[in-house]
């Protein structure tokens, strides 16, 4: 039997206690589908996790990615896992029926790719770039780049990538310089090097195909000149003969982590024959590339909370199993050691890692419900949902990145020394965790994309959009027994999120958005926070609906676990914004003022 | 040339800027030893460090110890290290002349041991576990056992242990089952196993010398039935050939990091020749035990700092040197790039990682004062340096080790996507990192310990010396100018700390000392971040006061430095003491009311 690595029934609970997908269905759009549907959908997620990707989780750890005579050699199963995803139809499930795909909803996808991950982190990777890269041909691309590229990527026969990052160009995007040259016949010669590019290279696809952000000889510099190409490892001559097109790897990165993914760096034509693709319209590469990032985002929050929770969950079958010492107030040294999950300070581990796991799903599920509401609905809407989606993406992104790096480390400690060997698999889950801060964005780069944009734009709607959905929260659990405090700390917290946030914009009138901007982590974090505290208010209340209905033993156990969990969360982590907020606004810019020769000896 | 992974000038302004170690040279038993001694020594142990310890760094990690043929095959360098700090005296350099050591004040001893320790953790454990080994026999065994073992041991010819942990007894040490047979010769013949012995084997040694817990056959239950005995992998005979012990590894532990010891679990008497010699008197172990178990967690404290220093001085030379991006106002896309470092959000990052580092440095080193004093002192001096190093010894293991997990991640951060691969040590170094909150007592132990122990022995006494401390602290920097904004606001944090203690002493009187101690760990927390700020002001006293007397240019810049990082530590990290102290006063006893099932699906 597998070990268990996600919670279904808390899934089921997400997905139509909560956010009740299944009323979708009322728009014609996701009419196709119902309860059955999901129900068989997610069904089959868990039997493609404990089936294919489960099994080789340590393994494709212990015997990572090699690059051997110029190709990457990975895991024999990647090809399987690869074709598999691809045949059955898991790469393009909630693409729209005229991409292809099913049109599943994003919510439900997101479910399926949360079981992917928590089974297999690295393993479930390849098919979450395809799927990326095929959405930017079909939303962008010429007839002509979907007819040769797409098929072949949706079932899982060619490997898509996303080649974005340069050595002197990884935060700082505008600065790539990777270049494509026309070559008088309507298309482009490409020479550069591209570093950290995930499944840049393997031998579990007969091709790779590459998205890459390039500039057009002359173009304008900065990101207004930064353009898209489709840049195949092999291209398909008129014959329809695949021929190398010079994209060689030149490394395949040795990670703490992550490790059953290959990570690579690449050189596009050393010998002056790599032929490039341009994607849409010159100039424009940024902006199609931002629209797969918010996704790309969305994802790397999923990932890192789905491996807290196969990391939770190894946790919570080790102190349920572990005896080790008694209850305090036992003196009998020869009465019978206790399962360790009885001792209070295990509980509150284990209640942290629940926490951040199931509120951290919750998030990335509402992310992905006003994506599917985004899709479905017409007018002020429309923009409603699209707006609430941008705000919360980089904190979506940032607080399971951040948060799993805790949650990991304390499903370790829930182990003692047994935690940091190999025996067990959360030592591996803690070194999966890491990576998440730092791609697709580092927590920095999130911090100013809230702050520096999101909270401001269209003057502040997002913003007033979000206070609005919390505050109807507020409404509805104030009125229910048991959760009035809660209620109350929440009003709270979102005054000093408001006031916080008016502080900070004061400032950057009178002192520049250098002063504004100095502390962007922390406001992401007070932000993230109270985001959480709101999630789990709603469970909370759906919890609490739900008990009043009868259920059965194990399903009143589960609803009390969250009523618990929400406890904790509001006693212990929400209580985090006081400080958070004490230096917010306490305006001494010592990180501006420093010089930095004062690090110096 | 090596890496730069501790800064001299910080510890030099530690040792004799701040603690004045030199004037420890007034009493007699530290007569010997003057600044010019000082100075060889810390020059020596760099030279150790860079030299021997440093360039296996890597290497040691990347071929962990294993077991070939019964016995453990490590780094080949590692027979060289043990004899080189044998032979050179670092081994002893802390002991009393007459134990056979140079009488080094143990301030200074920290000193070097966190350079070693920062050079290469794993490298440098061997003799610090041969040194506590020693210190337990020449305290309290026999003139036989000495006479036997000491000289070998302090020459690092052969390993010495400590043998507590069995795979049923951990954190509970009450039930160890190993068993000593009086054998009818006024000797033992010993049957157990135990885990997680740190360099329980290797082929570095001629010999393993283990100091053991175990159970006379027939002694009380429980800690009051645990004697200590040393066991030899190979005994003495009468003619002096060594002869195995009938001592085996069964395992070695594949652990995330920490990779160059090896971690061994090992099986005495399975042919029932395994012969103990007991230390001191019967049933007495864990008094025995405990005395170095105090010297051992200040090591882990000690250790975690060193990592984090490696790691922070590996990010700083590296934010120096990366240049990406600009400054915010910058709107030319082609003006050059800056290093990183001049970015707000990577100067919090380093800010904060000195801020653990060089707080918790202070800290060992006080704590390692008190030990000093506490030899040389007389009376209620001597009991009140006592009860000062017993009180802060939980939080000078803890502190470091919790927050240098958040340190050695923020390196990595610092790194971006190059810091979760091999090519940077920090990797390595958060991996490294992981074990301390774990060895010699998990956090929960020492917020246990502090809580329940520590705080109320003596009916407080040691908690009023330690208030006495700090608010003295305060007082002198309360007229400096530039200190007074943080004098007020460790005054503050002072009354909030009486304050938890206080509602958390009556709750025990009320509720049951299980209510008292649920959140022994936030306790340790806040206590940790009052206790960190305190060592921040001080450091910042003694660097204002220096900076009046004109220092060099790079002087002033070192000096300007501890006073910007004082400003982060009290502008960024006494804060969270807010949201602490909320939650261990808000009387929600949360973790002790929720039934485990609710854990449950």
């Amino acid at each position: 039997m597998a070990r268990k690595y996600v919670s279904m029934r808390n899934l089921r609970f997400l997905l139509h206690e909560m956010f009740k997908v299944a009323e979708l269905g009322k728009s014609p759009y996701f009419a196709r589908h119902n309860l059955t549907t999901y129900k068989l959908v997610l069904d089959e997620a868990l039997k493609l996790g404990d089936k294919l990707l489960h099994p080789i989780f340590e393994e494709m750890d212990r015997k990572p990615p090699e690059l051997v005579n110029g190709e990457v050699v990975v895991h024999p199963l990647t090809r399987k896992i690869l074709s598999e995803f691809g045949k059955s139809g898991w790469i393009s499930a909630s693409f729209s029926e005229e991409h292809g795909g099913e049109q599943l909803p994003f919510t439900v996808a997101a479910a399926c790719n949360f079981i992917f991950a928590a089974a297999n982190y690295s393993g479930s990777v390849y098919m979450g770039l395809s799927a990326g890269a095929v959405h930017l041909i079909q939303n962008f691309g010429s007839d002509d780049l979907k007819k040769t590229y797409v098929d072949k990527m949706i079932q899982g026969e060619w490997q898509g990538t996303m080649a974005l990052t340069e050595p002197q160009a990884g935060s700082s995007l505008s600065d790539i310089t990777t270049c494509a040259r026309p070559d008088g016949k309507g298309g482009y010669t490409l020479t550069g090097q591209k570093v950290f590019i995930s499944a840049g290279d393997h031998n579990g696809a007969d091709n790779v195909v590459h998205l890459v952000l390039a500039r057009i000889d002359g173009a304008p510099a900065g990101v207004k000149g930064i353009s898209l190409f489709v840049v195949p490892k092999k291209r398909v001559e008129g014959n329809g003969d695949l021929v190398f097109n010079d994209v060689t790897v030149t490394q395949v990165f040795h990670k703490m982590g992550y490790r059953g993914a290959p990570i690579t760096e690449l050189s596009f034509g050393e010998k002056g024959d790599c032929r490039a693709y341009l994607v849409g319209e010159a100039n424009r590469g940024l902006v199609y590339m931002f629209q797969m990032m918010n996704e790309a985002r969305l994802g790397v929050g999923l990932g890192a909370t789905a491996i807290a929770s196969a990391a939770y969950y190894s946790a919570l079958d080790y102190t349920r199993n572990r005896l080790q010492g008694r209850r305090l107030l036992s003196k009998d040294p020869l009465s019978a050691q206790i399962p360790i999950i009885e001792h209070a300070d295990v509980k509150r581990m284990l209640l942290f890692q629940r926490a951040v796991v199931e509120g951290s799903l919750a998030l990335i599920l509402q992310c992905s419900f006003y994506e599917d509401m985004q899709h479905v609905a017409e007018g002020d809407d429309k923009e409603r949902f699209h707006l609430l989606l941008d705000l919360l993406t980089p904190v979506a992104k940032s607080y399971p990145a951040e948060m799993g790096i805790l949650s990991t480390s304390q499903s370790i400690q829930c182990f003692g020394g047994y935690g940091y060997c190999e025996d067990f698999p959360v030592e591996q889950h803690f070194r999966d965790m890491r990576i998440h801060t730092i791609h697709e964005g580092t927590t920095g780069i999130q911090g100013m994309d809230l702050l520096g944009r999101k909270l401001v734009m269209n003057n502040g709607k997002a913003f007033f959009l979000f206070l609005a959905e919390v505050r109807k929260t507020v409404n509805e659990a104030k009125s229910v027994s048991g959760l009035e405090r809660q209620s109350a700390a929440l009003e709270d917290a979102l005054k000093t999120l408001e006031q916080v946030s008016g502080h900070l914009i004061a400032l950057a009138q009178t002192q520049g958005p250098e002063t504004m901007l100095a502390d962007a982590v922390l406001y992401l974090e007070l932000f993230g926070t109270v985001t959480m505290a709101w999630q789990w208010l709603t469970q909370a209340l759906t919890a609490s609906a739900a008990l009043v209905k009868d259920p059965s033993k194990s399903d009143q156990a589960f609803y009390q676990g969250k009523l618990y969990t929400c406890r904790y969360f509001f006693a212990y982590e929400l209580p985090k914004i006081k400080g958070l907020a004490q230096r917010l606004t306490d305006e001494d810019p010592l990180t501006l003022s420093m010089p930095s020769e004062c690090f110096g000896d």
